[in-house]
């Protein structure tokens, strides 16, 4: 069950793109599981991907094809990684390029190929290519809720989020669907995500207004770089609404912080919708010395079993959330300082618990489906916040089961 | 259910030690919670203690007390950790110290306090007091056993061992019990183990030969000196048996191998008796460039919740040991070289998926009870060993429902 997280009915199209759905029986029969995103000449495309060395096959293509050509469109399969798949894996990503691009009759370069499901059984070609038909005649400008099914994986809904914004007069659409159920911690599952704005900007802006806004939210949900696989985020401008963005100013600071909200907005679902989630966490940790350390805090918290089985339990098991701050191997730490919250409740002060806090108090925080764990370092002026779930009997069962 | 574990009926007695167990009633009634070790004097006494910012009460307490004086003896409690609990922790530690010493007729600073149960309660310093004189009228050489079932929290067996080593012609008895069941990660649970020989060791010496043996056992059940609030590892040489180690030559080198030995079997117990653990698996990187990158390696696999419930699935989902692999963070890492193997299968060569490998083959190694993955990096030299287990519905159960 999603955490306050319910499936969006409309996503608003963004001028220059369209996109197409198919049902390519790629690892279930009747699902879809093949989405085409065509992309309008003269747009620009930034993207930025895994960072694990095991990359898939179809994130070597697409960062090759990316820097050789203006991409025209993005080809996305489900069910099926194509990851651990060696030679003969990027061997069948370029072919599904080429039948694609042949079909569209543009170079196999201009298209960029992403795939998510089931890490090292080769990809099913003659699948994906029977399917592209279907996919090339279903394409349309309000065809972004149909493709954000068509790019689920063990999600239970549909992820998808929109912003207009005005800049000097005019409106600017943004438009962006996600993937990734499995985002308990970084290595769970592939995070997929495309973005499109009827915006102008060029590649080199484009690109640093999407590591500020992915920066800020989907690797708040993951840790130190760490990726899965096949994790990408891709945000294309098609400049079809007229407004040019230029390479200072109010105007692409509004720009890069609507794309920011947006991608939040994704990382959040992710993880309200996170494989047997019951709750959805934010842990902040403020009054560091750096964000760094701020962030070591957070995810030593985030990553713990045992606290996510407190928070499964709905159990103000505090110790296991001071233990926690204690292990993460901050440089002279000095622990009286320290106080921790779960929402407006303080639980830890003056190097043990508070001496006000009471069962009662922890247990009317835990019972809520969203809580807040908050730690003050009181040594600086650093603050960063990630998001995370809890581990529950289901989170068990979707991922021993998933292979069968 | 542990695996491959079974409780220990009987455990030789070392020389100039003697074991006292009670029921205290600490957390439960009519269970033993409480256990005394007196020492002879003239044993000397070496410990670790857990890193953790936040340590426990007990811990600041015996490390203070180790520093000061020649320990007599060892209190130990189960149901209450005494962590979390501020300046009253450490009163209710010394009280607890000082009216053992009373029964006894020895100074305060000669008790060492180790305590292990839920964290940042009020220590039940009465309930523990009247169960002092149960727990020094029991006390007996072969009380090792009976020792061994009252530091129990949540494990599910007792856990002992105990070597004897000829030494110039002499015999040396080392003998040693741990608690500790939820070291699925380092912060889980309290480990607490307790060695005695009747080898006469020179305390600088013993410190050296307990490091030697925690790193190459219990520090290879956790992650990068990640401890609980309250680990602690102690070892007393009481010097009985006349034999006296010197501080170079081949005896104190037999003696640090049959300390480390008997170290790693209550280490493997610990896992083996892991909360909800089905499985016992081993964790084998070689042919890295440094001991600290095959741990690197090893413990990115060994803490991975996907590896983990595919163990639990008995499901050769190599593709998840693949993507652990790939993102532990290795420098200039070459991923061609690498292989990876589950037990004798080689399920990763070339960059993907082994050429021969086989599902059946696969399902074979994961349907074992005793699991090794093997990771072979092709760079270098240098080779570690990590235990763990994997994560079943019981684990979150047990970690769930600890409380209530």
């Amino acid at each position: 069950m999603p955490v306050g997280l319910s499936a969006p009915t409309e996503l608003p199209p963004v001028a220059g793109v369209r996109l197409g759905v198919a049902r390519a029986g790629i690892k279930k029969a009747g699902r879809r599981d093949l989405v085409v995103m065509e992309i309008v000449a003269g747009s620009t495309v930034a993207a930025v991907f895994t960072r694990n060395a095991f990359c898939a096959a179809p994130v070597e293509v697409a960062r090759e094809h990316l820097g050789s050509g203006d991409p025209r469109y993005l080809l996305i399969n489900t069910g099926n990684a194509n990851a651990g798949t060696g030679a003969g894996g990027r061997h069948a990503a370029r072919r599904c390029c080429t039948s694609l691009a042949t079909l569209a009759g543009c170079p196999p370069r201009q298209v960029l190929p992403f795939s998510t499901g089931v890490i090292g059984e080769a990809l099913p070609v003659e699948k994906i290519e029977a399917g592209l038909p279907e996919a090339l005649a279903t394409l349309r400008a309000d065809g972004w809720v149909e493709a954000a099914h068509g790019i689920m994986t063990t999600d239970t809904l549909p992820k998808g989020a929109s912003r207009t914004v005005d800049i000097g007069g005019a409106e600017v659409t943004l438009t962006g669907i996600a993937k990734g159920a499995g985002m308990i911690r970084p290595d769970m599952a592939t995070m997929l995500c495309f973005v499109a704005t009827d915006a102008a900007v060029a590649r080199p802006l484009l690109q640093r207004a999407l590591v500020e806004a992915v920066n800020a939210s989907f690797n708040r949900i993951t840790i130190d770089g760490d990726t899965s696989t096949n994790d990408s985020c891709v945000v294309v401008a098609t400049g079809q609404s007229g407004v040019t963005l230029a390479a200072d100013g109010a105007a692409l600071r509004t720009f890069t912080a609507a794309l920011s909200a947006l991608c939040e907005e994704l990382a959040q679902a992710i993880v309200r919708d996170g494989e047997g989630a019951t709750k959805f966490v934010t842990v902040e940790v403020a009054e560091g010395i750096s964000s760094q350390e701020c962030l070591q805090v957070a995810y030593t918290i985030a990553h713990s079993p045992l606290v996510k089985t407190a928070l499964f339990a709905s159990d103000p098991n505090w110790g296991r959330i001071l233990a926690a701050v204690g292990r993460a191997g901050l440089e002279h730490f000095d622990i009286l300082p320290v106080q921790v919250f779960l929402g407006d409740v303080c639980i830890v002060r003056d190097g043990g618990r508070a001496r006000d806090y009471t069962e009662a108090a922890g247990q009317a925080v835990m019972a809520r489906d969203e809580i807040l764990i908050r730690v003050l370092l009181g040594r600086g002026a650093a603050c960063e916040r990630v998001w995370t779930t809890d581990f529950s009997y289901d989170y068990i069962k979707i991922n021993a089961e998933y292979r069968t």
